[in-house]
C-alpha cells in the first residue's frame, strides 16, 4: 500500500507552475519567504504528515474518542501529532513573525494543510479548529483577551472550538436560543445547549476555548440579534495561569460514520448558572464575525475534501498498478498471463475521473487560497477584486470539492472491488471520512442558495463579471493545441451569464422561489465551470511544458501529458452534464416546487 | 423514527395495477394463487420483517460476526430470523407444492424479499443465498444430491454459498486455479482457496452445502474447464444423517464497510487432501450453470439495492416531514414558527430524486422478477420474447439500482444534515450496506462489458428490438396528459437504436477497443431509458386511475399526483443527462483508451 499522500510534484505544478505562488514573497506581507523557504515549508508538513498523522489514521478510526462519564480519551498519538504541527510552527503559519508565527502565505499554508487532511482528517481537525479559533480572537477580540489566549492558542498549549449549532435551530442560526446575561465585572454568563461541536472535550491541551454564539437578554430577534463570546473551559486567573473550572459540561459524544477520531460533543453552557463568556468585538455582531471565519473554514473543508479524495485515488491508482486481473477484450487467451487492471480502460475511466475531481478541486481551493492571500497583500484594487471573487466562489470552493471528493472516493472503492469494501483496505474510511464533508460549515445545499439567492447579486453581480474577465483572460492566452477547450469553455461562460440574466429577471418579476428552487443546478453550473477554468489553466501551463521540456525525459512529458488528458477527459464527460442544469434553470423548472408534502 | 419498509400501497399499485401479477394466476404454474393469496404472501413477509428482521439490523452492525480461531458466534437473532423465513415457506417459495413449495410467481418473490431486503440486509443473506444455491442444485443436480440436500436446504436445516471468488482472480473467472480430483468412488477431491464467500461458516445451521466452482484436472484451460461441485461441510451418511466434518477450513472473516452480518469469509478446501465434492451435471459445464444462478441474484442484488434505498427515502421522507428548522425564502420573519425542512425545497429535490430512484428501480425489479415467470408460464412465443429480454436487461436490472441506490441514500443522509451523518440516526447504515451492491455478482464495470460486450447483439440484436417494440406499446396507450414525456422517450429509443448500430458497425469495422472503452456510458444510457420506460408505465396507470378516483378520496389523489410528479421529475431532471452519454458513443470518444498508465 502506498503512504503516497498528494503527488508532490502536482502541488508543485499547481503553486508554482499555475499559481505563482513565489510572487507573493515580493510582497512585503511575505517578503520573508523565498521559493526555497516556501518548499521547505511544504516539505515539513508533508514529512509531519507522514510521521505524526498517517500511522495512526485507521488506528483512531477503530478506537475512536471515549467519555466514560468524567473524562474523554483520545489515542496518545492525536497530542503527539497536535504538538509536531505546533512546534513546526504551523498553528501561527500565516501570522506575520512579530505575531508570533511563520507568515506563510495562505496558498501555500492550504497546501500544508492538504498534507495533513490527506493523513488523517479526525487528527487534522484539532489544530485546524484551534487555528480557526485563534484567528477569529485576532481579528475581533480585545486586547486583554487576545493577550491571555491568543499565545497559548498559538502553541498548542490550549485548544480551540467553534459553537454555534443547538439541537432545535440546526442550519437556522437565527433560531439559536443559548442566552448572555451581563454580569456586574463586564462578562457575561452564558447559558444554553450546542451540538456537534468538534473538539468541545478532550484531554489534549491544557484549557479549550470555545467561540459560541449566544444572544444578549433583550437582544433583536433572529441573526441580528447573535453574540460571540470567547467560553474557555478553565478560567485563567489574574496572572493567567489555570483558574477553575468553568461552567461548561460535555453532555455526550456522537458517533460518527466517519471523521471518528474528532470528538463531536454536545455541551451543556451554565447548568450551575455560573458559566463565564467574554463578548468578543460588539454586541449583535456575532454572526459577522463568525462568517469571516466561516468563509476560510468553508474553503478549508472544500480543502480537505479534494486532500482525501486525492489520497483515495493515490491508493486506486497503486492498486490498479500493481493488481494483476483479467485480459484484454481482444485477447482472450487463458493462458496469456493476465494485465494489471489499469490496462482496462474502465479502471483508467475511474482513474481518470477521480484525477479530473481531486486535481481539479485542490486547484480550484489552492486558487481561493491565492484569492485570499491577494486580499491581504495585493494593491487596493486588486485586492478589491480578490475579495469580491473570494466571495462569489466561497460556496463554489466548499461545495463542488464536497461533492466530487466523495464521487471520487467512491470510484475508488470501486477500483479495488471487493477488497476497497472491506476495512483491511483504507479506501472505504477515505470515502467515510469524507462524507462529513458536503454537510459541515453549511451544507451544500445552503451553500447554493447562498450563492445564488445572496453572492451573485452582490456588488451589483460585480463578481461573475470578473470571473468572466479572468476566464476570458485565461482563454485568450491559451496556446493553440486547447482550441475546442477553449471553445466549450467561452461558450459555457457566456451560457453562465445568460443564465443569471435571465434567473435575476425572473427573481425581480416573480420573487426568488422558482429560482432558489433550483439553486442546486446553478451551484452545479458555477462549479462545473469554475472547475473547467481551472483545469484549462493547468492544461495551458502543461501545453506550455512540455513543449520547453527534453522529449527523454519521460517523467515530466508523462506529467505533463496527464494533465492534459485529464483536462480533455473533464471537458469531454464532464462538461456536457451541465447541459441539464442550463436548460432547468432558462426553463424556470417547477417541479420540485409544485411537488406537494402529501404527494410523497 | 419510523418503521415503515416499503410503501404498501406502492407495492401494490406496482404489482397488481403496473405489473398484472394477479394476471400470472390464471397460468398453470401459479394455479394455486389469487390475487388474495399474493396480498397475503406479501403480508407475511412484511410481518416477519418487522418483527424478525428490522429489530436487529443495527445491532446486527455494532456487533458483527466473530471469529475466534474455531467457531463463528453471530447473534441469536439471525437464526430467529431465518426460521421465521423459513417456517413461512419462503425459502422454497418459488417451488410447487409437490416439490414442497408455495408456488409463489417470482415478481411477488422479490416484492417479499425486498421487505426482507429493506429491514436487514445482512440477516436476509443468509435465506438468499441458501435459495440460490438450492435452486442450482435443484436445476442441474443429479437425483441423488438433491434428494440428500434439497429437502434440508427448503427447511432452513442446511444453508448455501456460492464459493467463486479466489484470492489471484478475482472478477477473472477463467484465473481459478481450485482443482477437482476423480476418487473412486465418483466423487471429488477438492483442494483450492476461495474468497469473500458470504455466509461461509457460522453456527446458524446444521449444515452448510458450497456451490464450489473448480477445475477437474485436465480440463480445458480458462472459463471452458471449470465445473461445478456440491461441497457440504458436513458430508452426510448413508441416511442422510450428518457424518464426519468435511476439509473445509475457514481460514478468517473479512470485515467489511457495510452488510457486517453476512459472514465474509476465505475458505479453504482440501488442506489435508480430504475434502470430498460431487459434481453437478455435466463436467466443464460449471459457469454455465453458475451463471443460471448467477442471473437471478443479479436481479436480487438489483431489487435489495432498491430495497436499501427505499428504506432510506422512507426514514429521510419521516424525518423532513417532523423536523421544524428555517423558514421559507419569501418568510424570513425570525419570529415567525419555523417549517418542517420537507418545505424546502431544495429538500423536496433531495426526496423527489431519492423517489424517482427507488421506486423506478423496485419498477424496474420487479419487471424483471414479471419477465422470468413469462419465461417460465406464458405460452412459448412470449417465454422465449421474454428470455430474450430478461437477458439484455440483467445487467440493467443489476446495475442501475445499485449506483442509484446508493446515490439515494446518500442524499438521505444529506437530508438529515448532521444527524444523518452520525450512527445515531439509520441512514448511515443503509448507504454503507448499499455500498456493496455496485461491486458483488460482477461490478458494474462487468455488467457494461456484458451489456454493451455481448447481450446486445445475441439473437442478432432481437433483445433490443423487443425493448423498442414493448416501449413502443407503451407510448402509444399513453394517456395524452403524458404527451411530453412519451415524445421524449420516443425520442431517447430512437436514440439508442441509433448509438447502438453506429457502436456496432464501428466494432465491426476496427473491433470492440473503442466502444468497449465507453461501456459505462452505453450501460447508463440503456439503464435510464429502461428506468425512463417504468416511470411512463407507471405514470399512465396513475393518469388512469387518478380519473377514476373520487376527488375527495385525498390519499388516493395524493398517492397518484406523486407518481406522476415522481415521472416529471424523472424527466426533466433525470434524463437530460443521458445526452452526455450518446455523443461520447457517437463520436467513438477515445479519451480513457488514449490515457496510458505512466501519465497518471
Amino acid at each position: 500500500m502506498t503512504d503516497q499522500l498528494l503527488n508532490e510534484r502536482d502541488l508543485d505544478f499547481l503553486l508554482f507552475d499555475v499559481l505563482k505562488a513565489d510572487d507573493l514573497c515580493e510582497r512585503s506581507e511575505f517578503s520573508d519567504h523565498n521559493r526555497e523557504s516556501l518548499t521547505a515549508a511544504l516539505q515539513t508538513a508533508a514529512g509531519i504528515a507522514q510521521e505524526y498523522l498517517l500511522p495512526h489514521n485507521r488506528l483512531l478510526d477503530e478506537d475512536e474518542p471515549q467519555f466514560d462519564g468524567k473524562t474523554v480519551s483520545i489515542r496518545p498519538e492525536v497530542k503527539q501529532a497536535m504538538t509536531a504541527i505546533a512546534d513546526a510552527g504551523f498553528l501561527a503559519g500565516r501570522e506575520s513573525q512579530e505575531e508570533g508565527g511563520i507568515a506563510l502565505p495562505e496558498t501555500v499554508m492550504l497546501a500544508c494543510m492538504a498534507y495533513f487532511m490527506a493523513a488523517n482528517p479526525s487528527t487534522s481537525g484539532y489544530p485546524f479548529l484551534t487555528m480557526a479559533a485563534a484567528r477569529l480572537l485576532k481579528n475581533f477580540g480585545s486586547d486583554s483577551l487576545k493577550e491571555h489566549f491568543l499565545p497559548h492558542m498559538q502553541s498548542g498549549r490550549f485548544s480551540g472550538t467553534m459553537a454555534l449549532t443547538e439541537p432545535q435551530a440546526g442550519s437556522s442560526l437565527a433560531d439559536i436560543t443559548t442566552k448572555a446575561i451581563p454580569a456586574d465585572d463586564g462578562s457575561y454568563r452564558i447559558k444554553g445547549h450546542k451540538i456537534y461541536i468538534s473538539g468541545g472535550d478532550h484531554e489534549l491541551t491544557d484549557n479549550i476555548v470555545h467561540m459560541v454564539l449566544a444572544k444578549i437578554e433583550g437582544a433583536p430577534a433572529g441573526v441580528k440579534g447573535i453574540s460571540l463570546f470567547v467560553v474557555p473551559k478553565f478560567l485563567l486567573k489574574e496572572d493567567g495561569s489555570l483558574g477553575e473550572r468553568n461552567d461548561v459540561a460535555l453532555a455526550g459524544l456522537f458517533h460518527k460514520l466517519g471523521y471518528r477520531g474528532t470528538t463531536s460533543t454536545a455541551l451543556n453552557f451554565g447548568e450551575k448558572g455560573s458559566c463565564v463568556g467574554y463578548l468578543i468585538g460588539e454586541p449583535h455582531q456575532g454572526l459577522k464575525y463568525m462568517f469571516q471565519m466561516m468563509n476560510e473554514a468553508r474553503l478549508g473543508v472544500g480543502l480537505g475534501a479534494a486532500s482525501i479524495g486525492y489520497r483515495g485515488y493515490l491508493l486506486s491508482l497503486d492498486y490498479a498498478k500493481g493488481r494483476p486481473q483479467g485480459r484484454s477484450a481482444t485477447s482472450r487467451d487463458p493462458l496469456a498471463p493476465p494485465v494489471n487492471i489499469i490496462e482496462h480502460a474502465d479502471v483508467r475511466r475511474m482513474l481518470l475521473a477521480q484525477k479530473a475531481y481531486c486535481e481539479g478541486a485542490l486547484a480550484l481551493t489552492l486558487y481561493g487560497g491565492r484569492l485570499v492571500d491577494d486580499v491581504s497583500s495585493a494593491p487596493q484594487a486588486e485586492a478589491d477584486e480578490a475579495q469580491i471573487l473570494l466571495d462569489l466562489l466561497t460556496p463554489v470552493m466548499k461545495a463542488w470539492p464536497s461533492e466530487y471528493g466523495v464521487k471520487a472516493n467512491d470510484l475508488a472503492i470501486q477500483v479495488y472491488g471487493g477488497a476497497g469494501y472491506t476495512r483491511e483496505y483504507p479506501v472505504e474510511q477515505c470515502w467515510r471520512d469524507n462524507r462529513l464533508n458536503p454537510i459541515h460549515e453549511g451544507t451544500n445545499g445552503i451553500q447554493a442558495l447562498d450563492l445564488l439567492g445572496r453572492k451573485v447579486w452582490q456588488e451589483n453581480g460585480q463578481g461573475l463579471t470578473l470571473l468572466h474577465k479572468r476566464i476570458q483572460n485565461t482563454l485568450s492566452s491559451a496556446p493553440p493545441e486547447l482550441e475546442v477547450e477553449v471553445k466549450k469553455l467561452d461558450a459555457l461562460i457566456k451560457q453562465v451569464a445568460a443564465v443569471t440574466a435571465t434567473v435575476g429577471a425572473a427573481m425581480q418579476k416573480s420573487g426568488p422561489d422558482v429560482a432558489l428552487s433550483n439553486a442546486a443546478s446553478y451551484l452545479h453550473l458555477v462549479g462545473h465551470t469554475a472547475v473547467a477554468w481551472l483545469w484549462l489553466m493547468q492544461a495551458a501551463e502543461a501545453q506550455h511544458l512540455l513543449k520547453a521540456t527534453d522529449a527523454s525525459n519521460d517523467e515530466a512529458v508523462a506529467f505533463y501529458s496527464g494533465k492534459l488528458q485529464a483536462c480533455r477527459f473533464f471537458y469531454r464527460h464532464e462538461l456536457p452534464l451541465v447541459q441539464r442544469d442550463v436548460d432547468l434553470l432558462m426553463s424556470g423548472d417547477t417541479t420540485t416546487l409544485d411537488m406537494q408534502s402529501n404527494w410523497f
